[in-house]
């Protein structure tokens, strides 16, 4: 790996089964998420920074600077900074994507901003430590100072690695932000730890980025110390953040969804870094039980509204569904470390589930709309945000510009802009495909041999998938190609290589030949939309099914059966299959209208099972993720079963 | 009325379809509530002390009256005065339930302590006002200031319908207290209302007890301001406070679940006072709408844990139920009011139905723990809180022996000393019995003639219900006597009459007779065991069935079933209805063993339908109040139905 040039990607390991490619590596050049790109860099980019600016959240870096009363004027909450971080980590990115000049002048204006609040020892913060506020490191359960010097690495990082030798001084700023932190809570430091996980990953990538061991000790000694109660109790108990199990003792993720992704992830970057077998084999099983147990079928986490939290196992109401859009930037986070680590294909599964069901879901289709979080069922309709100030963060209403606490916007731009980064592979023996997109894949191995391959799809609108090898190498050398077959794909996927077809199943499905180029592989995946039934378990969802075609989630919404007052009123037939219909995915249902009584609990039977009193043939669902957008509607995922 | 002295109850309204009838009237003399009322007295009154002393909760008074620093010492939550005050109610009530000289003096020495905090213009409170402290009515939001001083006028109605002219001089501090917030907040002070109902109850007793028309006029305008957004916005909405919308206008109960049965409370006996139709159609409204569509089959209210809040329509999960003691404890205090003005058997049957299964379930069989919440799913083993220090107030456990927020203690503690003044009530024409126990009721009527009866019953525990009339009293004069059939008896209940049974339905039946001493009436209830099954728009509890007897909900406790690691690995068989098998309830059902997958959403229906490897034929039940008594368990009230 050292032969090559460090990949523009946000993971980097040392080691691992898979190695990451990078934004000059791979192109998404049209399809689903070229398109989703396109609205982040376009719309949602300026939005961010409209809103950030209108907030007051980058003018507390000038406050910090002295340009104002920083303690009388601040404005936002405590990790407000963060946010401007990690809107400056996705301009990184895009701008490494696109080349685009303007980004590239905000860029720059916003770190010179930023680099003036920072102070002579390093430290770096708005809320704290400066005449008038709390003293540094006074609150570390909901201070979020190191927390914010996390994203503020990330930032650097996605810069060093997009721009490597950039005179903005961003590397520089972020390395003595982190010796600040290394140098107050090192060895012989504080012994404390940030009551919101994240640090964790941003100081092993800037160990990777400028090799100074120092940054990844200071991460593992992060993880080693958490879990044993060293920030206070909160009501909540402390297994909210994680403070409960030191990381090796877990066995689930648990408490604030957020914190539980970011701080796995953390763990197997320390893990992988370290060769720690045990830590490495904690966070797998953690993650294992999370996914079978604790995880919507959206790939959505969190089903505590109360603490933004995991439910116990098997707790996973739909409609008091959290499922915080950055627990889903965080579970994707998880995943993609643990796929690089292992090579495990239900690591690209989930990642997948999570970018078309969560991911996808929260931006409004220009934009500059979010969902905070992503319930499975809304029952009344929602109501249109203030388009004019901040929304309070889970309010069940349709998409909003902005929140008070507003961590989801800059996340999902984050993602969106760094998502190239996230779809193909390699190791010593070639590339691997995990997720599927119209574009190219090119890697120079080691060896110096170049491996390209062109993708032509318009997946998950259709199952094939094209990959065609390019290039003007043509060695006799074999190398490998792995395509994932997705865990849903139980049935019907074929593989296509030299004109000869063969089925396959789930997992990763490997071609190794001396490959010339013009060879084509075609994988096709059963796009029929099917039903699909929960865990007995999964006490929120008995009686009901889930429709899903490809990765994609579908839901029942109310704009689309005119005459029904509430999607509640539906039954799904499940005695005929999902099918589609003028291109949209369609169930048979009844309707019932359940009688109205005075006290919700009968001994009649009879009374709580109305019998339909309309049938509708074919009624369309709705892509979860293109959910309202057509105004005030009720929505349900789940949908009872007609008995 | 006025011919008669005023009854010892908490609620006398001057008008209303039925006129309580208060301790001095009636005596429970055994059975089921006989038992909770001497836990009660003997137990949970010695031990609130015990905890309020500890916590420092009533040294805060002395703190206040100078024996010490209290802006530095004060400890609890904003709202601790109100624990002192809720302990005092108990005290007034128990003291004129059974003349206990030692709670007597218990009574007074924390009524001097009270006293001498009180400031000279009547303002009492530990937590404001004080050098150092926060300034007066500086967050009516949270600060919980004109509600504590609520409390403080329900503990001095109490004890001046139990010991009127008592020489304590609490009454004569309550009114002082109570001028200061009318001084403060009259139509010409501040505009403001309390984040947490409470005053207007209380205010309206008050009025009633010292014929103070002021007081009542202020609980008319806390009333009328509410829900114009005096209070600013908070994170759950304004509904939360039910400063969302104004009282006349609301159709549903919504919010804080306390909060929302307090308020309403209060603006019942505000309508009923000033002869307010609109406002009294209003509340009855919501009411109805709350019980048919927002409360749990327990009788339990609210479904949320973050706001503490009832859920919207149809959303009660079982197992994310909150179900507030204090919620139940405020749901009876509405439905008592509304009763009292419309003679509405309903309400009696929801207050039957919350006394049995919340009242009576949170605290422990021996009166030192109690559930701050009443869950009606437990799928994890509950682990023993502290016995040492204070709970979290939602912790997913077993009973504690007090809480941070510990306001359930003092309320269940109040509901039971005074519970007698709920079970029956008069009018012109007679006595109505509304709830069943072992006991007496004499009323004297404003004619001067006095109507008496004995109850002989072991209700619930048995359905048959012996009115005799009793007295010496031969007039001719025909009077009615009326008994509740509670809505759970819809088939079979029968009442006999001198000899002659006759069926009766659910509502009240009457008859007016011109009784004899001896005379018996005698209500039988049908107490099969029965299965209850949802509304199917309660999503929550989808293919599942509850058990009830009579008013008693039953529950499956997994220290019944040997064998079972988990209850929910049940299925109960309805083809075959529950029994009586050795005096316990059971039920038939099927254990299965779901199979575990890496992911729980499945294409193949039966691999989430499990087939049955055992059978159960008698699996006993646990009244819902009694469970969690024997260790650490796992429990459901809904249990899923074998297909």
């Amino acid at each position: 790996m050292k032969a090559t040039a460090p990949a523009a990607a946000p993971v980097l390991p040392v080691r691992g089964r898979l190695r990451p490619l990078g934004l000059g590596d791979v192109r998404i050049t049209g399809g689903f998420w070229a398109g989703r790109q396109s609205v982040n860099a376009d719309a949602s980019l300026a939005h961010i920074e409209h809103w950030l600016e209108r907030e007051g959240w980058i003018r507390n870096f000038d406050l910090a600077a002295g340009a104002g009363d920083l303690a009388a004027e601040r404005r936002g909450r405590e990790f407000s900074d963060s946010e401007v971080y990690k809107y400056l980590e996705a301009l990184a990115w895009e701008i490494g994507r696109s080349d685009d000049e303007q980004l590239e002048s905000r860029f720059r204006a916003v770190v010179a901003r930023v680099a003036a609040a920072q102070e002579v020892d390093g430290y770096l913060n708005t809320r704290f430590g400066r005449p008038g506020q709390a003293p540094r490191w006074s609150d570390l359960e909901w201070g979020h100072e190191i927390y914010c010097v996390g994203h503020l690495l990330h930032a650097a990082v996605a810069r060093a690695r997009t721009r490597p030798g950039a005179d903005d001084g961003l590397l520089e700023l972020a390395r003595r932000a982190a010796d600040n932190i290394c140098d107050t809570f090192g060895p012989d430091g504080i012994e404390g730890i940030c009551g919101h996980p994240g640090i964790e990953t941003a100081l092993v990538e800037l160990a990777r980025v400028t090799e100074n061991h120092r940054y990844l000790a200071q991460a593992a000694l992060f993880v080693d110390r958490r879990g044993h109660g060293l920030l206070s109790d909160v009501e909540y108990g402390r297994e909210y953040y994680q403070d409960d199990t030191p990381v090796r003792q877990a066995t689930v993720l648990r408490g604030h969804a957020v914190r539980a992704n970011y701080l796995a992830a953390g763990a197997v970057d320390v893990a992988v870094e370290l060769k720690d077998a045990g830590l490495l084999d904690a966070v797998r099983a953690q993650w294992t039980n999370a996914v079978a147990r604790r995880t919507y079928v959206t790939g959505g986490q969190g089903a505590r509204h109360q603490d933004e939290a995991f439910g116990g196992d098997w707790v996973l109401p739909p409609d008091r569904a959290y499922s915080e859009t950055c627990a889903g930037v965080g579970s994707v986070m998880l995943a993609w470390r643990l796929l690089l680590a292992d090579g495990d294909p239900r690591c690209a599964d989930l990642i997948e589930r999570t970018l078309f069901n969560v991911v996808s879901t929260s931006p409004a289709t220009d934009g500059r709309g979010f969902f905070y979080t992503n319930t499975l069922h809304r029952r009344e309709l929602g109501t249109q945000p203030d388009a004019d100030r901040p929304s309070p963060r889970a309010a069940a209403s349709l998409r909003a510009p902005w929140f008070e606490v507003s961590c989801c916007p800059t996340n999902i731009a984050r993602t969106l802009a760094s998502l190239t980064a996230y779809l193909a592979t390699a190791d010593d023996d070639g590339l691997q495909l995990h997720q599927y997109a119209p574009g190219t894949v090119r890697h120079r191995r080691a060896d110096g041999r170049q491996l390209c391959v062109t993708i032509a799809t318009d997946y998950p609108r259709d199952g094939e998938i094209r990959v065609r090898i390019d290039g003007d190498d043509d060695d006799d050398q074999p190398w490998a190609l792995s395509l994932r077959v997705p865990g849903w794909a139980a049935e019907g996927a074929t593989l296509t290589v030299d004109g000869e077809t063969r089925q396959v199943t789930p997992g990763v499905v490997t071609e190794r030949r001396a490959w010339r180029p013009g060879d084509e592989v075609v994988l096709c995946l059963p796009m029929a939309p099917r039903f699909t039934y929960p865990d007995p378990r999964i006490d929120g969802v008995r009686g009901c099914v889930a429709v899903e075609r490809g990765p994609v989630v579908f839901a029942l919404e109310s704009v689309d059966v005119p005459g029904v007052e509430t999607v509640d009123e539906l039954r799904v037939d499940t005695s005929e299959p999902p099918r589609l219909t003028d291109g949209r995915v369609t169930v048979r249902c009844h309707r019932v209208h359940p009688q109205d009584h005075t006290w919700p609990y009968r001994t009649d039977p009879a009374e709580c099972t109305p019998a339909p009193d309309a049938e509708f043939d074919a009624v369309p669902l709705v892509a979860y993720h293109a959910w309202a957008n057509r105004g005030p509607s009720t929505m349900r995922v789940w949908i009872p079963r007609h008995a």
